[in-house]
């Protein structure tokens, strides 16, 4: 019974792993089509979203499945529990990559992003495929040295998503009225996204340590 | 036992109700705030969020707790993950509650929403409004008659959504770029703040009738 227990522990795991890493792919995709406002890439990324959400789905179902016939207590349960609420995190983050995606998709052929933030925006979406990757690693490692290196990343992203709506507001800045809703709101998902990942680092660290890191509050 | 049991669920129950209602306290200061360029009422909402956010910590502890001592099963069960659920949508909730009372105290003294997008403004805050306080009396009632308006509530906050990007993009929109992101993102967390109360009902719909209502994909 208890080989069973554990394996079936070891399958929700596994379970987060595959969904981060489709995250991962997610982020990655939909950063080169908004980059290059390629459609069909924002497609694919908006098609591969769906398979997020069901896998998360499946995921929450076999949590609760355990809860009730096996009762866990101790780090199983804190294990489970935490199990739903990354669940939740990795799956806003894919809703988020697909956001992003659909903004490339939304102004095709036009590009999103005008030249005077295009370094911010490279550095934005660089960041948060490193915390993607990351939060995969750290799933499967349990390294905690990886929470620093995630926590490090927001707070770049975040200083980043300030600089953007700087540049908005100075003097020079002269972009159409759509272009100014694209960029807050890539900015603003591309923040989100790391608020996510740090967010499922945390709870991995509480899993790992049993202690609970309040992160600061979300913006 | 089982009736220390059954007092523990009710409790959970009422801490939910009780933060439903400090959400609902909030997005009606927030948006009174947000109207009058209120700093005041503002620096009030972001205050009374550090205590939603204290209640669904201690709530989700509760819950868990009483995972661990209780093992509940079926229908008690389904109760307290849902409960998790709803308090983390309801937190949410009260974040972006404190976003539009930012929004309102980072522009002082000038009024966030320019003239021509008053009225659209005027009904998002009114139909969120309507939402928070539905979701506390579907909390209270479990009347799940009141899921049906918030659905119809939620709808109409989209299609105004909608509406505001397609008055960014008219001809006639001269407002600053500053304006234009603020607009943008009032109406992004308005929206979202719907988003979340659709969440919160489709999980009470789901504790009375055992049958998931999986919502729309969220935009």
């Amino acid at each position: 019974m208890r080989k069973v227990f554990q394996a079936e522990l070891h399958q929700i795991g596994e379970g987060l792993i595959e969904i981060s890493q489709l995250v991962s792919a997610a982020i990655v995709k939909s950063n080169t089509a908004f980059k290059g406002a390629d459609t069909e890439l924002a497609q694919e990324v908006i098609a591969a979203d769906a398979r997020i959400d069901f896998l998360q789905n499946d995921l929450d179902e076999r949590a609760i499945d355990i809860l009730a016939r096996q009762g866990p207590v101790a780090s199983d349960l804190r294990m489970i529990v935490g199990a739903l609420r990354m669940s939740a995190s990795l799956e806003r983050m894919g809703d988020l990559a697909r956001h992003i995606a659909q903004l490339a998709r939304l102004r095709f052929p036009a590009n999103v992003i005008p030249e005077g933030v295009r370094g911010t925006f490279d550095e934005l979406a660089e960041l948060d495929e490193q915390i993607a990757s990351k939060v995969t690693e750290l799933l499967e490692t349990r390294n905690l040295e990886l929470t620093n290196e995630i926590n490090a990343a927001k707070a770049r992203v975040s200083a980043l998503h300030a600089g953007v709506f700087k540049a908005v507001a100075a003097q020079d800045w002269d972009e159409s009225a759509p272009t100014t809703v694209d960029v807050t709101l890539a900015s603003r998902y591309y923040e989100r996204f790391a608020d996510h990942g740090v967010s499922v680092a945390s709870k991995v660290t509480y899993l790992v340590t049993g202690e609970w890191q309040p992160t600061a509050p979300l913006m």
